[in-house]
């Protein structure tokens, strides 16, 4: 029972805002800390990586000295359970980046870092939308795609760190399909992630607006954001259908501001989806909205540390 | 040691084949058996089934006394471990269907069963071209397109056995796409399996061919077979793409007549994986021809089988 009182020191690492809170054993968060932190520059090396942590974290670890660990979510590739990251998209410097094992040294505590996709879908699993699920697939929608994958409830991360790619499932092989930032044509982040959408929206309305905004206005008939945010689920139902068809997993999760528009979201994701199943899985997969939003990947990554620490 | 000894009677159903063989650990296979027998009629009920195979099976276990268990690749989904099929696609009486109890208590004799392309996955992985590889995506090209996935040394089931339906992922999105059996349009399925290669043929050349005269024909320059061949290599290679992006499995093997025209296949398969992956997956990715052919199905499910009466 001792562990059930074990605090973490909880972190959720993005490009350009870092967050961390102290998380007890029932995901109780306290003692929020954000900054804003430039962490996707292609200059950016390993030692400003740790740098900008270690003083971020520094803080949180004087005020609470019974920390047991810090659990970070980080965006890149992880091999495995080991903490180093093998590539980061956005950080093109880092290589076999040994990041839990540098940042512990640095500060003394034990560290354990994830993708943050996976982060946030252990979280869902854990005190979110998904609870008592042992299989998981949790999709991010944000400035891009992501997906974290739980099987048996397991992270599941592939042979190098990069599994669940979901945002580069192709869901259109018209020679006019979006072009993703992948370099592909027709991925489902290119229609589907907040940037995608305000693209998209612009291209049918010609006014920039933010996706939020798209997102309310998508909820009126007739509006120009309702047929962005339609095509957006269709294409999000087709690339479900893919993996589903793979995976045989029955339920989802979707965090991100898109889960705004979720009355309308919902059944066209859900249309989509059957449509694109084999009969015998048809009517058999839940798709649920995230109900802790921009708190899943930090809760996933304290309880990622608090399994390693009480074990 | 006295488990290597240990002797399986390893069993491949098909719908209109059925085969068996005594096999030993190590993947030794003798007094093998063959039989045609219709196994894919509406109106086959279990206990057809359990008389077919229970009449099929006797002479090897009268003649062999020391057998442990029988191990049974079968078409259709089964729920994880259980022996239990929920359903199989060609026999639609079948439901819920305790296939590997039934034949068990009439033949005396442990049973272990499990989906046919999964066994075939698990052949490659112990005795055939993956052999070392603790991860393997099989796919089967027969007359339709089936996949086996290995996670981990451990076969991968899904929710409700329905996991690696390979063979109905979309890989075309045009309005003029093929028709797969399954009902949508541009399943993999429709352009690579058997069955899909002489419709092909047939379209572009007006000539009723056989598929492994196809392949033979794919050989030379400038034949309908050969834009057959490479148009089914281009669309295996896109679906293998979207079972990698979402894996991050490094290992790909592929069974079938199909591979006949391997030369041919190959260098087709890999163009198209690649340039459908995301750039840090992009060359890693290995697909390697079936070394065991037929035998696949056979050798997996007497694995399995082997595995649990050595535990």
């Amino acid at each position: 029972m001792k562990h059930m009182t074990s605090l973490i020191l909880a972190a959720d690492i993005g490009g350009t805002n870092i967050r961390a809170a102290i998380m007890d054993s029932n995901g109780k968060l306290s003692h929020e800390r954000r900054q804003q932190a430039l962490l996707s520059s292609p200059h950016t090396s390993e030692s400003d990586v740790i740098d900008i942590l270690a003083d971020f974290f520094r803080p949180l670890l004087q005020q609470e000295p019974a920390l047991k660990a810090i659990g970070m979510g980080f965006p890149g590739f992880f091999i495995g359970q080991s903490g180093i990251l093998s590539a980061s998209p956005n950080l093109p410097k880092l290589h076999q980046f040994k990041l839990a094992e540098r940042l512990s040294n640095t500060l003394n505590i034990a560290v354990i870092v994830q993708n943050d996709a996976l982060c946030a879908a252990v979280g869902e699993q854990s005190f979110g939308a998904a609870q008592g699920h042992q299989n998981l697939l949790h999709i991010t929608l944000g400035t891009g795609v992501g997906g974290g994958l739980i099987l048996n409830n397991t992270p599941y991360t592939g042979e190098s760190g990069m599994a669940m790619e979901f945002g580069h499932l192709r869901v259109c092989h018209d020679a006019d399909a979006n072009l993703c930032g992948c370099g592909a044509l027709g991925c489902v982040e290119s229609y589907a992630s907040a940037t995608a959408i305000s693209a998209q929206y612009f291209k049918l309305s010609g006014v920039q607006r933010c996706s939020k905004d798209i997102y309310k206005e998508a909820l009126s008939e007739g509006t120009h954001a309702k047929d962005v945010i339609e095509d957006a689920g269709h294409k999000l139902g087709m690339a479900i259908a893919e993996a589903v068809k793979l995976l045989d997993i029955h339920t989802i999760s979707i965090s991100g501001g898109f889960i705004g528009a979720w009355s309308l979201l919902h059944p066209t994701i859900m249309e989509s989806l059957n449509k694109n199943l084999i009969p015998p899985l048809q009517g058999k997969i839940e798709v649920l909205p995230s109900i802790l939003h921009d708190d899943a990947g930090l809760l996933g990554a304290g309880k990622l540390a608090n399994m390693v620490v009480s074990t």
